[in-house]
């Protein structure tokens, strides 16, 4: 790879891509564009702008977007499509958000005139896959930068030596180590290393931070309506909202009853396990939703094949395939499901449990004419299961036939 | 179908079956068979006995049996292997404990010399498909009778009438209809019809028979340790136990602490949707704590077959095919993968949520050399990661040249 | 069901048809309307119109239509966009026109008024289930009469005694009975039944009717170039034709070498296997010439992705599920894949096998600067597939260090 | 990575493998142990003795075997009873040879106390994988050597200075280049590069150097009949014979018919796509004679389970994936569906085209009694399908009653 001559940098402002900024700098005497997204973590990104400027990035050069909304609307929503979970219980909150991240960064790339990409994610976890992979699905040309992998700056000591030598400001609680690291965006937080590498070891409650511990939330149910239209939250209690918005709303509601809480130990696509807390107070809620709405709006053979299909689609996106041919072609499938998943679920919000109790659409394929234990007015005649147990069990009694031979 | 001359009936004891009994002798003036089991569903059977005796059954042709142990042993927990769930959520409760009994149906004809069984499920559900095929697929020659699907005695006064006219003795409280039907094993409690018919209305609190309300269970959290040996559970706390003790046990905690309440609308194989509310206190339990202890000890690609299979294998469960060649294959695989799932999980109970705090083993494939942020003394070479992206990317990248073009 | 008061049939012009029509008049008392289909079977149709004149079918319920641009361009392309092969071999050439013939009943059925439709096959087969599932699927409330399972005509001779007793006109071959049965259409010709129920036996040779044996076909290999569009044929050495034209074009090709013979066991949906000849030249061709242009210009991600669900995809045409949810989803993912397939393929045609022997195209992801044995000029950095295998060993290795333990 | 000190390198004896051992002695410095195996390549093995002597290695680290009986009892056979192709075509002829190779290289290094294993295949192919995951997998400490990615050999004219320089004999015939490469052992002979590396050109007929052309075939079909015990091939035409006996035999009546040539583009597992020509004749009968028993004696189900499965289990092999816990889990689902796969099928052969005309068995499920256009006396009782259609009616017809409003 030749050296890159303009540079853009998926930036924080905290301290390591600060570092970065300044290393890739000094080491590849390139220039440097910064992009800095509001994707729900939670964090002011003015101060990433002053960060930039201070380490001489050029004011066109600084791009900081607001992108909340198109990531609801454009990831997480379709990926909530498929009630996609990992490994049976990972809500993919961090691995979604990387394809975005990657496509405004060649984006950018292209506006901008730059020839690399870079980004902070170490050599170790998944996110330099899923940010490589996406980065190179959309142009195959760029080249990606991952400082992490190249650089010697192998302890914190080299860290923070490195960026007192380059004049970064190092703030105060980041002078020692933190206790565990933290991704967080609109979808959830996870927290993993450090205090929770033992994996035998409850984590600690300081690690939440999204969510109240059960123990600690209200003493009262509350229920909550969430209406779906073609397989999207739409409304919450009957209030329409968009997508970002439902998303807030469903955390600040989650995460008051202490809901959405994982401590996982994962299989990473790089091939160790892991452990992570995940807390995912919105998307525990918009799940269980979306399950509740499709159990009555989504025929059964829909259904059954969504539910094959979808450990195959949490896995590519886990794995960072998510502007993949297959991935595409799986949600092709998945979106043709949702034409009718209309309709309102009303779940229960207690100390940790959020469940589905109730759910009504117009689209309803419950029929309580044919399901009622009551006279059904010649709805079904249960006289067909007989010959649809017998030819069924066709099969099954020739070859019981020929085995007891 | 030439008539059945001797028919071994699944009996309950209850008015019901009571009637298919006298109606199986005056239908087809055939000798009755009866099998009482006790799969855990908490009721005496002795009382079975003498209604069958008052109702002119032979002691000999009278089977009376507690198969607690070989239910949870050879049916659960093979299943709890694949971490099943039918669309979903679903733990197969009912499903599960159908294959048993015809086994013993057809297993008790052929010691009695019985042509034909019978058993008490309607026309419109699935357990009438998971009785006859696990039935067929034991034995082909064998006669299956479905009185439900047969008589007219379509509704609750002919039934009554019918009782009375055959001096069937009618408990009082059986008089009145029931405001739901319920079936219950050691795995769970399932409750459905009338009063929950409409899907959009919260199940009323006194459906509930086996957990308390997580609103009424206890103010504190418990933590329970589970240990497993080839996938299975083998002690709780470290005390070990037989398989439906431990079943048991798992259902006591679960059920104090409100755990694994269930309101589900399902997709039934005979054709239409139905509402359920189902209470799995151990299983809920059991599953979490499986999941927690394959997190460890098996390997990803190992563990993410078994996710791509599992809705395949509980389909097959749920349908009614335990006894089928895809379901035994299926399982060869499941158990392939178990061998050293061992190990001991550890959960946290509260008020209606399970949730793995903790997990070790001897055979555990946790590294925390590789995982660790700290330095890990070359376990892992983080340049490797750069060819793995590479590789992976190639792919995309040709077809991202191709598709600009 | 109520009596049907207007039926619309499909009417074949044969000797069984016209027996059924006269049964549908007789026993139900209903008005007949007929529909005769080309669908490429190779039969006049135009009999047909008068044979139903005769049996007193007013002409405006007379329906005859050629659909085989709609059968090749609605339902064989697709099917065949995906690979589809029902357990390995068969294309399934009777099944996909099942589809076609009950949506044009129903539609006709509304056309005109009528209440029911009604079919020739009988009770053993798959077909019923495809005309039924399909007529189901497009109008719910529609009658579906099936004499084949109804009346008492379980003989060759009663058959033939209700045709003279109701003035049917009997072709003088069709005294005799047939030594198999045949159903023929645009893609296919198979044959089953009589001379060809032991499955031990090889067929004789006057079974095959649409390709010459190739011990008898030209003893030069021809070559042929098929040119697809989206996945789709859209022309022959050059030449654009339409759907149905390229699909007779490319059976004329196919049968004069011999190619597409299949001998095939089946397992039928009903559940006992059958014995079938299957002719399919021209797809035998496609099939071939489709997987090679996608060998170049489909992704490996999308390519094993088809792979992996197309059993699936023919399971679900092979049992009549076209019009269901699951097969549309399957058909949007395939669909999603076809876009960029585009190119053409050189088959070379040669007593009985075809074989792709060149392809190219403009959408071709294959790089011969990648694959090169000669230099490569940086395309590809072979040292990147080191980092490729430690990355994907790792978890290998993890699990060989736990095992040898 | 330590330098390694012995070193176990898969030797065939010719020139590029002699200059590796070279280049492992002088690179290195380390001791070199030699393992030359016959897995029915159709080379003599004796020479590489002597060309290992000459190249300095000591005569106990010279191995020479005969796994021909473990490559078709071990892998070859237990591959084809998953009827294993890879992306639709591809018998996986060099696949499956390559962890045979690797696990006796693992088992020599251990004998000999080596502590690297050494292969001759270059960094753009999937061999490498195979070689190295397998290794990895059954001893996660050993050392693995790839010269091709390591070395600056990068030419030809390199090479041969290099083996001038050092003393190794070139016969003549690799003085020039090869107009293309091969590899081959008795499952098959694949050949690519140079000449095909266009994949719009039809392959030369003098690439083929294991099947005679079709045209060049007898002009008269011959039968064979193969007998299959657990779904293995035990014996042609009666005779018995021995795993590698039989592979033989078949390869010598395939290859006189002109049987399993194959040209194909694939998709490999490093990302790029290649031609190659692939010889499978005596597995090209071996397939479809599998399909042809288990047609008979394989319920429907297990079959399309077997099916489906398939496309994965073959990537598997192809990835390099055979000692993985995944493909020992699908192996053991399909191991267990071939407990009755017994019997003779009888195959025709003739100018390039091998098919199955007839198969019988003690273990046939096949019922003619059922399946019969003839009275069935009451097997089957056609009412039964009426049922049958009707309940898998039921959700489609809920489904269209729905998408009408």
């Amino acid at each position: 790879m030749s050296a890159p001559k303009k540079v853009v940098l998926a930036y924080s402002g905290g301290l390591d891509t600060s570092i970065i900024l300044k290393w890739l700098q000094t080491e590849y005497g390139c220039e440097v564009v910064t992009f800095t997204a509001d994707l729900g973590q939670g964090e002011e990104l003015e101060p990433a702008r002053k960060k930039a400027e201070l380490l001489g990035i050029a004011p066109e050069n600084i791009f900081i977007e607001d992108v909340r909304e198109e990531f609801v609307r454009d990831f997480v929503f379709p990926m909530f499509r498929a009630n996609a979970v990992y490994e049976g219980l990972y809500l993919l909150g961090t691995s979604i958000a990387r394809p975005l991240i990657s496509k405004r960064l060649v984006e950018i790339a292209a506006e901008t005139g730059a020839d690399a990409v870079a980004h902070g994610a170490t050599g170790k976890g998944n996110d330099q896959v899923r940010f490589e992979l996406s980065a190179y699905a959309l142009n195959p040309d760029i080249k990606v930068i991952a400082p992490w992998r190249e650089w010697d700056l192998t302890s914190r000591t080299k860290l923070l030596e490195f960026a007192e030598a380059n004049q970064i400001p190092i703030a105060k609680d980041k002078r020692g180590e933190a206790p565990f690291s933290v991704d967080a965006n609109l979808l959830h937080t996870s927290s993993e290393g450090k205090v929770l590498e033992d994996p035998a070891i409850e984590a600690p409650d300081y690690v939440y931070q999204r969510t109240v511990s059960p123990e600690n939330a209200p003493d009262t149910a509350e229920h909550v309506e969430i209406t779906f239209a073609k397989g999207d939250a739409v409304a919450i209690n009957g209030e329409e909202m968009s997508p970002a918005t439902i998303l807030t709303k469903l955390n600040e509601l989650g995460g008051k009853h202490g809901c959405g809480r994982l401590d996982l130990v994962e299989g990473r696509y790089v091939g160790m396990k892991s452990r992570g807390i995940y807390e995912t107070p919105g998307g525990t809620l918009l799940l269980e939703a979306h399950r509740g709405i499709e159990s009555i709006t989504l025929d059964r053979g829909a259904a059954h094949l969504k539910d094959e299909l979808m450990p195959r689609y949490a896995e590519l996106i886990y794995n960072g395939y998510w502007f993949s041919p297959e991935r595409e072609m799986l949600q092709a499938a998945i979106d043709h499901s949702q034409a009718r998943v209309n309709g309102t679920v009303r779940l229960k919000l207690y100390k940790g449990s959020a469940q589905c109790v109730g759910r009504w659409s117009e689209d309803s394929l419950y029929s309580e004419q044919h399901v009622t234990f009551e006279e059904d007015a010649g709805a079904y005649d249960q006289k067909d299961a007989a010959g649809f147990i017998k030819i069924n069990a066709l099969r099954l009694k020739l070859l019981a036939a020929r085995d007891r031979k």
